[in-house]
């Protein structure tokens, strides 16, 4: 049996009950090591679940597959992935070869920033299509995010902005870059700018509400609203960020905001229809 | 302190370790008992729990709310609910009550079924709004659902639909009345008659490719592909079920959907554009 086991998103013993017993009990154990990390790292999660860990880094999950899988017919293997396997990614291309070797599989699941978001108090059934900002180069500068942030709010739904984490070959508990929520604002502050100038109606502005999400799950998971210009000079510490550009704002739902703005921020502020906040 | 922890969506032991540790060193744990239901009972739950567990209905949550903060500045208090605490269904009351009356809170996340619903193989950012389909009375039958599919559709987005699953009382463990795939199939085959009778352009039709699960991360989850039509002569099994309304299909979420189909269904199907199926 192959097991795609969740580790949820803070530390150690964010994994289910179920999900640890099979940990122990397995004969191979893999940690899927390329598209996220915990607030722990690796020796931590060792010491903890009492089992080496062999890192599976992309290379290993698209090429070597073979490796993973072997013997996983007549015995267990658990693949470990931090949030929920079939979370922010999906593991679709293993769960496809396993069973074509023969392989069962089951998924142990757990929560992932997908759903964990709920936690700023925006209600996950308001959210629309979700987005992932990507880093900017020169010469590419993709604003394909904005578009669909604009057909969310359209509609009055928010919208979920995953940040880029990239880890840089095996040292992925030293990750050489990943996206603050400061730079991401500061990308759609520039966009913005740019719809400005061709003259387009803009699907929000400079003081439309959002929420910058840190270590989600985390003993110091930190959580700020304010408005978008706010959030571009806002520092809210280490990996992984995420970030939310609201929509409709409910009654409740602003309640709930003005807990995680700051002294000078939404507590004294007022909503408007357009889910922009006026003082 | 305030503890709202996830159960996660299955057993006794989809609970994460963190949060076990927590409900054992609590002083009182409630269950939150109106929203959901796991596929064990409370009992089983205080057994392996070790605790006795208070249910927490409607009618407590929302208008007898000092009764479960009481003494929670001084002690800890617990606040079980199943899946995660603000997944389907958010808290923010209770955490907002907590805090004006001087508790801190804390959440201790787990997976919900708007994360887990990725087990199907879909991707879970190629889903736009959440919609809920509730129950049709003989002179109350909403189609507002329906257009948010076809909203979602337009953008080439799956629709998570959310079913009923109403418990009359505190007999939350015997639900008399929870909505089946099949019967949520039927309710939007109907819809899709009358948009046709009424010479509106379809969103989708009775081909089009949906999804039904049921008792997502239980041990006998049941996982169906196929067409509307099919899903509507469908029996998988008791509570909870969700059903997906399939948009744009990415080839790799074709081959996972393939693995949930019967002999009969999408194995032998070839997809076409507009995601749905035809031999």
């Amino acid at each position: 049996m192959l097991y795609f086991i969740g580790l949820g998103l803070g530390d150690c013993k964010d994994i289910t009950v179920k999900g640890l017993e099979i940990v122990r009990q397995c004969s191979r154990v893999y940690l899927e090591a390329y598209t996220s990390i915990l607030t722990v790292g690796k020796e931590a999660l060792e010491e903890y679940y009492g089992r080496e860990l062999l890192l599976a880094d992309r290379d290993m999950v698209e090429q070597q597959t073979d490796e993973i899988l072997k013997g996983a017919d007549v015995s267990d293997v658990a693949f470990l992935v931090v949030g929920d396997p079939f979370g922010a990614t999906t593991h679709s291309d293993l769960v496809l070869r396993a069973l074509n070797a023969g392989i069962q599989y089951r998924v142990i699941h757990n929560a992932s920033i997908m759903n964990a978001v709920g936690c700023c108090g925006l209600q996950l059934y308001n959210f629309g299509e979700t987005v992932s900002i990507v880093f900017w180069m020169d010469t590419w500068r993709p604003e394909s995010f904005y578009d669909k942030i604009k057909k969310n709010r359209d509609m009055g739904l928010h919208t979920l902005c995953l940040l880029p984490s990239l880890s840089r070959g095996r040292k992925i508990y030293e990750p050489t870059r990943y996206m603050t929520v400061a730079q991401a604002a500061e990308q759609l502050l520039e966009i913005l700018q740019n719809r400005r100038d061709r003259g387009e109606e803009l699907a929000m502005t400079e003081d439309t509400v959002c929420v910058g999400l840190a270590r989600v799950g985390a003993e110091d998971q930190t959580i700020r609203s304010g408005t978008l210009q706010e959030l571009a000079s806002s520092d809210l510490g280490g990996p992984l960020h995420s970030m939310i550009i609201s929509g409709h704002l409910h009654p409740l739902e602003v309640d709930m905001l003005k807990l995680f703005s700051g002294p000078e921020g939404l507590k004294t502020l007022k909503m408007t229809n357009s889910s922009t906040y006026v003082s």
